[in-house]
């Protein structure tokens, strides 16, 4: 697959050991020149050191490059995971000051994913990250292993790419993600990387982050587990830009379909996952609400259960979205499972067992529409199912 | 077992034929004077009919009887649900009426739990009641008979009771519950009676129950799904009593250890279920908050995995408490699994893995003693851990 890569940046991703066998662990993400960084977070109050560390310096007018590393997350390690921290940001901001003006650790974002609450190999990254300077690159080769890189127990790179044109100029977007809904000693966290040379106006720049992660990241669960180390990050050129509403519009535009695209591959490549599962609440008093409904639904074991045996148990997912905890008017709920409708007026219709089996067990996707009432509010959420091959890989952690 | 049975009261169970085979499926519990009647119900918008019709009725002082159907939770049934739901109350009150002054179908609660969405066996009812009552005795079998139609897919009877001496007199507490946390077309719901002859004052009815449930049935979970049937009922005496403070206090004492013991047992005896997991949750900064650590952390797949797989994942648990939406101090943090520490002053100690796993494997119920700060709120909360056999017994519902 061929991607629009930006101008502008590059990539590298290599083997430094801090994972076992031959897997790349650590990957770097550079800017030509000191470029805008936007980023969101965690909102769990048990953060990892690079969390902190890049909240202290996002939004950033002059971020250098970010330095990523899997394997070890780097979290509920006190004092020692701080420093290490830093000095990772450091040992990058050396090699970049080689070429450049000089570059301080604080023009660098981290990010970490892995096992919770153990020392990182410092030794292993003081090696690597110098080894893998040397491989930086802005083509799409470079770009993959950096992709890689980042993973831990994703089954694929997660990477995706977007054009458009404003006038005669053509601009690019580019992503990585991982996450494949795990969290703990064993692995971790949604992790995301966006770079473009579009010129985004600074002061824009984390409520356009903000608003793609609500969309996108913030609209998937696996089991809803929030970690220690979620972070997006978006790069773009820095300087005094202009901003036409149009031009933004259609960036914003991009942007959207960028991280919804990569954000519902995390779900569909869940641990164990048998099924990507797509929730579509209509109807609900706001948007607030029907995302709450959404949420719960998704969240529900009963319903993630149902899916993966291709049962046509509606009035699981019925009764999740009466103690989601916001208005509904009951009597009104409808409910269309693979297109065919199951439940309405508050009441179920007769429908063919069999043939709704078939549909759920002949797709990945299930769609389930639901509409709650006579509102406007809407939502989707992406999760995946749940099966016994989820509850085996959490379970059997090497004791 | 012997059991406490309260004198005024009797019981009945018997298969009327709403289940296959020869469960009973029919249960009765009759006042001998018309009773005072309190209750607890769903929070879950969407409500069977025997919850909108006991919120009518109840609190009351003139509750005469309740007829309990298990195999159909007539939900999701609309006007038809209604009427049926009627006729039992009917059925109940016209049977009583031959022995008493006149019972009105208003004096009769009516509890359901099994398939939702499916129209009640009304020809089975319509035999089953008046033959239930013609069965009604006030010995132990007679109770557990009743205790036993209340039952879907829990693997036993769950019943116990108190005595308690106040001055010269006497008063016993009797209860039995139902639940091992599924919902659904295929089962549902926690159910629950307690009958005492202790003399409660009207006024205070409602509260006591309310008080009980928020600290029993309102700290455990399965899997957290809100049933559309939920209910717990209290019977006593009616009359015009006197409420000499330490009465009450050691009547609510002794119905408080009642219902918690009959909770835990929901839990542990949980779809699946190879452990029972009790999360005790200190030093937070109001009862509210400890609460609401303690229940994310019970509804977190990737905790309750980590059980079921003897894993000493504390990172697991950490962080879950780490995204309860309430505040933590993180560096106050102190965890002890089965008695021995894994976690400290916000990071982790050393300890011998293998030791923490056999622990968990050695025992039937987990113990999680978290403490989040230095603050006095405490919260208890009890919950499953989750199994293959919890997926593979939801996802395999005949189509």
């Amino acid at each position: 697959m061929d991607m629009n890569l930006p101008v502008g940046f590059r990539f590298s991703g290599i083997h430094c050991g801090i994972k076992a066998g031959q897997k790349k662990d650590l990957s770097l993400i550079v800017a030509d020149r000191p470029a805008f960084g936007f980023g969101v977070f965690t909102q769990n109050l048990v953060r990892a050191a690079c969390i902190d560390w890049n909240r202290e310096l996002i939004p950033s007018q002059n971020l250098c490059g970010i330095v990523i590393n899997s394997g070890n997350a780097n979290a509920c390690t006190g004092t020692l995971g701080r420093d290490n921290n830093q000095e990772m940001a450091g040992l990058l901001a050396h090699e970049l000051s080689r070429n450049q003006p000089r570059v301080n650790p604080s023009n660098i974002a981290v990010l970490s994913t892995g096992v919770i609450g153990r020392p990182l190999p410092m030794e292993r990254l003081r090696a690597g990250i110098p080894q893998a300077a040397t491989e930086l690159a802005s083509d799409q080769a470079a770009f993959s292993r950096a992709a890689e890189g980042i993973l831990t127990t994703d089954h694929a790179t997660k990477s995706a790419s977007r054009a458009i044109e404003i006038g005669e100029k053509k601009y690019s977007l580019a992503a990585m993600v991982k996450g494949a809904g795990m969290i703990g000693p064993n692995m971790a966290t949604m992790l995301g990387v966006v770079v473009t040379d579009f010129p985004i106006v600074f002061s824009e720049g984390q409520r356009i982050l903000q608003r793609a992660a609500d969309h996108s990241f913030n609209r998937i669960s696996v089991e809803g587990h929030t970690s220690t180390n979620d972070a997006v990050l978006l790069m773009s050129p820095s300087g005094e830009h202009q901003a036409a509403p149009e031009a933004v519009s259609k960036f914003e535009a991009a942007l959207h379909e960028l991280t919804l695209e990569l954000a519902k591959r995390i779900p569909a490549d869940g641990e164990g996952a048998s099924h990507l599962i797509h929730i579509a609440i209509s109807g609900a008093g706001r948007e607030k609400d029907a995302e709450q409904i959404a949420r719960t639904i998704a969240l529900s074991n009963l319903v993630k259960t149902a899916i993966s045996g291709a049962d046509p148990n509606w009035g699981r997912i019925v009764s999740a979205a009466g103690y989601a905890g916001v208005p509904i008017e009951v009597e009104k709920i409808r409910l269309v499972l693979n297109g065919i409708l199951l439940f309405e007026n508050g009441q179920p219709v007769p429908f063919n067992e069999r043939e709704v089996s078939q549909a759920i067990r002949g797709s990945f996707e299930t769609e389930i529409e639901l509409s709650v009432g006579s509102g406007t509010g809407r939502s989707d959420h992406w999760t995946s199912d749940l099966t016994a091959d989820y509850v085996k890989l959490n379970a059997e952690y090497t004791t």
